[in-house]
């Protein structure tokens, strides 16, 4: 008699983007001439490069002939590939990396999704609050906690509240905590930590042997000087954290697929009889068990990613979506709006004004200027009263939804 | 204090290709001048076809062109593809499935060990012996099994022991099982059930509310008119079934990684309060939390299989490794070993002569005839004594290698 696993049960529909489709197909059925713009989607809109192109084009062709066709690559990603992100991901920034300590997947998504398997069910786990919902979603589905309580949070979760009030640094947890989710600069809030405000936690995930899963996924888009780009910058990290990375945000492939996750060798967690188990070889032994590596073409691509070509050109591909940052901050900055985010990272988070609830304002923007955003109250309980627009989409509807903002909403 | 998931530590190391690579390794210093050809591993050599190549080459410009770009898809595949296998692969078989029971994926591999995290952790598991170790692997991990004994079994698995003996038909079970993996045709052994034998576990699965999850990787490779290529020709299988299909062994994806699994909405598994969960909400809540889709390029790829051309073309390739099935089976026949599969797939299995242990009959190969295969041991005790040769090299290897056994190999 099969069973199910039951904490699925426990998971709340995915309402939020499916409530916003709804929302805007009723909008465009009742206002057919109305040109609506979304500023919602955390998805890029921007071609590959053409560097990488190129290199996928000569690995598409290098499989259609027997001397140089591929199967089976590794399942933690072909060498050419970790060195080059060792090279220049890392080694500039002062942050030594064996090869092993790299895993390449198709995703950052799969990465944080999975990461949680190779630790014992007992463990508390701490997310920041609002945040992409994955990590706590994946925890759930494993039964590391508890249902879901009337206040809207799960039962056995220390949710770490990131709003204006404290500046959107999070305090030290008060109750003992084992797993530790940052995400850095942070979807949807668009801020960041500086490297004395990340190593608090550094600090304290060593004092209490807990260990930081950092998603780093919009690294690249940092500008300014003291927000680290890897956690490992900062001293004892590598004995404590297991570090998520992207070509999603950088490169432009959310449809392409590939990322890596950094396990390094130093980090270790207990075992029931107190004995101190690297995590590097349980990662290694869930990927090479559960999965079989990245498509050889997608890998030539991230691998171009890395020339003097591809450097240059995903620069030019994330300052096109941080000059829409700048556009959509200064924008509602001159209505008079609070705004947080949209320095460091492509997302922008603003206080709804006069104290609206987030899906009251979803309704005014979108009557009002024809805009889509998204309700901050849809990645967690501290996000309700705020509102996230992104900066992936193209610069002239950017400027448009600008315009309207300045000239039909009514704050 | 992060602890650790335990269940790891049950797991014994990647024993059998780590040891492989050490033994010949070994052999090729201390013969230097040694041709060693290699027959042991399962994975295909032939380039992508033609059709394949166009198709992908179309899909990476598409990706240079803001107009055509694509970013995330849909998690569970674009409809273009899931269209395609359902005209191709399911209606001419008189299947009928509705496009929300496919889900596209990275491979099978992926799919065949997350599966088990939709059911319940009290679930016992069947698994065919000898078999492709990821479906018990997967669920020790998850903690569905008890230590691995003196014996080399899992304690609380069934294993379905599948020899000569029985002429590798497993026998219903003698106790009740809740999860039954059966890899047809199967790997390693090469053999399969037919229509009528398939119909006895569906049968099992209704009466005990069981649930097959059926691996039909390599369908593509079946001959002979009798065996299903799909589980759900038979009656009841909806309700009861969950199906992994891949275009890694049918259209030389293994490097390109594309997958697909059915779950029909039919089927069910149930909650700890007795009632009927249906399994497909369930594995789409798995999959769009926790993996964001298959590349365009690729899907494109895969999407070009199921053209005219395409269609021809994987054809070829599969009457290409199936020839090289006939010279390894007819070759082991004519001195005299006995031998199965190699009809319906691309594996042989031979039963070692003499009564010989599967690990001496390789270093026999290895040293007599400078030939690699896989020692049938390796994939669950009752392939002890038996030996897999795989049909995926190239023909000439292929030819070569029979001759050294008929004119080197003393039996």
């Amino acid at each position: 008699m099969a069973t199910i696993n039951e904490n699925y049960l426990k998971l709340p529909g995915s309402y939020l983007f499916a409530e916003i489709a709804r929302k805007v197909a009723k909008f465009k059925t009742d206002n057919p001439s109305a040109n609506v713009i979304r500023l919602g989607i955390g998805d890029v809109t921007r071609p590959l490069p053409p560097s990488i192109i190129a290199a996928m084009h000569q690995a598409v062709d290098e499989m259609s002939n027997e001397a140089t066709f591929r199967g089976y690559g590794p399942e933690q990603g072909y060498p050419f590939l970790i060195q080059k992100i060792i090279d220049t991901d890392y080694i500039p920034r002062g942050i030594h990396l064996d090869a092993d300590e790299v895993f390449v997947s198709d995703g950052s998504k799969s990465d944080v999704g999975n990461i949680q398997e190779i630790f014992g069910l007992n463990n508390t786990v701490a997310i920041t609050d609002p945040v992409y919902p994955v990590y706590l979603d994946t925890n759930v589905m494993a039964g590391r906690t508890a249902d879901l309580g009337a206040n809207g949070r799960f039962g056995n979760v220390v949710y770490l509240s990131c709003n204006a009030e404290n500046n959107f640094i999070p305090a030290l947890p008060a109750a003992k905590v084992d797993l530790i989710y940052l995400c850095m600069p942070n979807n949807p809030t668009g801020t960041t930590l500086t490297k004395k405000q990340l190593k608090v936690w550094v600090d304290y995930a060593r004092e209490q042997d807990a260990v930081i899963l950092y998603d780093a996924a919009y690294e690249a888009y940092i500008q300014e000087p003291d927000i680290p780009h890897s956690i490992y910058e900062i001293e004892g990290a590598k004995e404590v954290a297991i570090e998520f990375r992207s070509f999603s945000k950088n490169a432009g492939f959310t449809g392409t697929r590939c990322a890596f996750t950094v396990v390094p060798k130093a980090v270790t967690a207990l075992t029931a009889s107190g004995r101190r188990q690297p995590l590097n070889p349980l990662w290694n032994r869930r990927q090479t068990t559960k999965f079989n590596g990245v498509p050889y073409i997608v890998q030539k691509g991230a691998e171009a990613v890395y020339t003097a070509a591809g450097q240059h050109q995903i620069k030019e591909l994330i300052g096109y979506y941080m000059a829409n940052a700048k556009v959509i901050r200064d924008g509602l900055l001159s209505i008079g709006l609070t705004v947080f985010g949209g320095v460091n990272a492509p997302y922008i988070w603003l206080k709804t004004p006069q104290g609206m609830d987030s899906w009251a304002f979803f309704d005014k923007l979108l009557t009002e200027a024809h805009l889509v955003g998204t309700p901050g109250s849809g990645f967690g309980p501290s996000g309700e009263g705020y509102f996230r627009l992104t900066a992936f989409g193209n610069q002239e509807n950017t400027r448009e939804a600008i315009e309207r903002i300045k000239t039909r909403l009514k704050v």
